[in-house]
């Protein structure tokens, strides 16, 4: 299937507008106009469904899904470091105020060489797209060359994305060797990047967007806090920065500020609709009400915790009080980069949340946490349209007015890993076992503004 | 390449004979004997390399990995239920008691239905051997013909199995219509097996062994269990059953023996040398001494465990104590069947059993298990030596005397998740990419006994 742009879609799939339900799409029709914005979906049991099945069949513009696949909404992706894809996976045995000095400054260093920037990104783009990651939250590196090549790639691709100029200029937290030079050059590499994006001739329909990334509180001095609040307003960006982390890094804002990570990064003006606070693990109630004054939103990131917070993000509070929140790999905080491992990982992590860990105590005294456990629906909402709404972007879901940006999920790919029982599961238990078991060869085909993405079999 | 038996194998790789440490093999030659053992390994510095390379050139029997794969030893998978992998992802809201009921047994009961056996083994047996899974610790059903097919399959497709009747028998805890009849028939179908198993006509390698096989205490009454520890001893056989698994199955075999669960099997002649048990959450350092001295080994199942333990094994302090252990998958409660995958669970899990999980404590109060952590290095021990030696059989490393079970993992393998770096990383590094981030499609190539094993690719 080529481009559905200007068509109507038969098929099945499943979508989760609402975190915790699933809706079953059986047999439906999608009509995508020709900008790649859905029109309308249609249920067999509506009266107009045959006739307009009928009208595009008689036009050339049906196209029919083969028996036995799926269509899911794209995955939005909240948090990656582009430049720390080269050590997915590596890098995983220090707390993260060693890591970034030890391993990933030196990294992300790298990206002052142009042509490693463009091999590392080129691989980084294909590799989440044909993963299904439809929309992607980037932050760069503090070069404005390497960030250019970022933007360029994923509109020459056409992946959805956000993507921010890394703006760090502490000496106190952030080596000589890879810092920004001043206020006044992190504030020029911030504007010259969203001028950049906002400007690019091939860019008319904003598929890339700007995003104002202060790296966080500790790597940057008050008065780059300041100026990159003033230019998330003036500017009318999105905002992306991490909050309450590590037990260090909350420590350090509290110690530095005298207030919370959240309360701190309000104050400079970087707490807004379209703000995403990369783990937030350690946020207080008052600041989950805070975040939630501000339409701000969180990007849990379930696997990167593991390893750097020493926590899990209590989840289902957030959700309960009402918090934008999706998904993020984290990349490489997190050891996968796949939207689908993100969404197990969450479902894993906040069961452990809910029961504790330490065999030693007992079952009460192992937890407070009851009712912290979230399943596959939730997750998949985080990954899809949870993270489409944190974003403000009309993504996530099957929705006249949201983008198509779909995934096709073949059972029967070559190499594949998911298996059904068709006598054994129905309904949502077929969404079930996707989210749990399926993996890359099984993402068949991406469609993004219903346009066919291109499959890289590299 | 096909047969590696009787062939000098010039490659490099991985392997991880002692928990923590690995060893790179680098450019070595593995010289295979005629029937799948390896007779040695040389590295470069060794003085008879070169001699031994010529010779085998000359003989045309030398086999040249290409530049850029690595060979590793074959996974083992301690912990399998093999009827259950058609619920694997399902399944997974209520606590082990009512899952058990539930789904679980219903599912079970569906294996007295042969076609319905053939399809989901033989699916079962493909995925997991090309995941890599050289050796398979399976619990089959209470069912005599389908078990006996699943020994079939196995030793048609040349995988390495360990194969258990499931005996149940206990009224108060397994339902009419999933349970053995008697004592009678509980013992007669796992005698029947072992000696199917040990009497077919082409498993003459014993390549596929028995395994006597109480599904646990609670479904077992005290007859069957003395019955099978008796079995054990007279037909020299492996024993696998589940101990200490949640809270619940602790404090039944409590309640219900006075003892604890280690204790009631090593009373009933079930630990022994080749003895596996599931799981093992709960443990105390009294019951793994009794383990050590039984030198009976533990199947940890650390992604089961976040969805029927309630915690998280203690590794690190069994490792500590001397006790052999290695992983499982525990297909199906753990959402994921492959042994990359447990791996990755094991190293995950051990960070979160290290630092607790809820953000709401202080960073001390949070957890009381400083040190616990793994890293990839035992991970990968786990799944390979350290499963191969809890077995005490000789697989799961490259040595002289042990048998040529390898996988293949190649970086460049069409929709594969593995990407290397060479100006980044080496050694072990490589490794750590590979169990953090290959996937199924990496997985080029099996051996088992030095025999290519076929590549499915549905
Ligand atoms: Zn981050
Ligand atoms: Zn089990």
């Amino acid at each position: 299937m080529q481009d559905l742009r200007n068509k109507l879609i038969r098929g099945s799939g499943f979508h989760a507008p609402v975190p915790g339900e699933v809706e079953c799409l059986d047999d439906v029709l999608i009509d995508v106009d020709p900008d790649g914005t859905i029109h309308d979906v249609l249920h067999p049991h509506q009266e107009s469904y045959c006739g307009r099945l009928d009208e595009a069949r008689a036009k050339g513009s049906l196209t029919e899904l083969p028996e036995g696949v799926y269509l899911l909404p794209g995955f939005v992706d909240l948090h990656i470091h582009a430049p720390q894809y080269p050590q997915l996976g590596n890098a995983l045995d220090v707390p993260l105020e060693v890591w970034l000095q030890k391993y990933t400054f030196p990294l992300e260093a790298r990206y002052a060489d142009t042509a490693f920037a463009r091999r590392a990104y080129t691989v980084l783009v294909d590799d989440l797209v044909a993963s299904g990651t439809t929309t992607a939250v980037y932050y760069g590196t503090i070069h404005d060359e390497a960030n250019r090549l970022l933007a360029d790639i994923c509109i020459g691709k056409g992946q959805r994305a956000l993507i921010g100029k890394v703006a760090m200029d502490n000496p106190a937290e952030c080596p000589d060797y890879y810092r920004d030079a001043s206020v006044g050059a992190a504030v020029e590499g911030t504007i010259g990047l969203i001028e950049h994006i906002r400007n690019h001739p091939d860019n008319a329909l904003n598929r890339v967007m700007p995003v104002v990334t202060p790296r966080f509180i500790p790597s940057c001095t008050d008065d780059l806090l300041s100026e990159l609040g003033a230019i998330a307003a003036s500017h009318d960006c999105h905002v992306q920065t991490h909050c309450s982390e590590s037990d260090w890094e909350h420590g350090y804002v509290q110690a530095r500020h005298g207030v919370s990570d959240t309360d701190s990064l309000d104050r400079f003006g970087l707490l807004r609709r379209g703000s995403v606070l990369g783990h937030a693990n350690f946020i207080s109630a008052a600041d989950m009400e805070r975040i939630r004054a501000r339409q701000a939103a969180v990007a849990h990131c379930p696997l990167s915790n593991a390893y750097f917070a020493g926590s899990v993000f209590p989840l289902k509070a957030a959700l309960e009080k009402g918090l934008h929140v999706g998904l993020g790999t984290d990349i490489a905080g997190g050891p996968a980069g796949t939207m689908l491992d993100s969404a197990r990982s969450a479902v894993t992590a906040s069961r452990m949340l809910e029961t504790g860990t330490d065999p030693e105590l007992g079952p009460d005294q192992r937890s407070g946490r009851g009712g912290a456990r979230i399943d596959f629906r939730t997750a998949f909402h985080l990954a899809t349209a949870g993270g489409g709404a944190a974003l403000g972007l009309p993504v996530g879901q099957f929705a006249p007015g949201y983008q198509f940006d779909a995934v096709l999920i073949d059972p029967q790919a070559p190499f594949g890993t998911l298996r059904l029982w068709p006598e054994l599961h129905r309904g949502d238990e077929i969404l079930q076992k996707i989210v749990h078991t399926a993996s890359r060869p099984n993402i068949a085909q991406v469609w993004i503004g219903g346009v066919t993405a291109p499959r890289p079999e590299h």
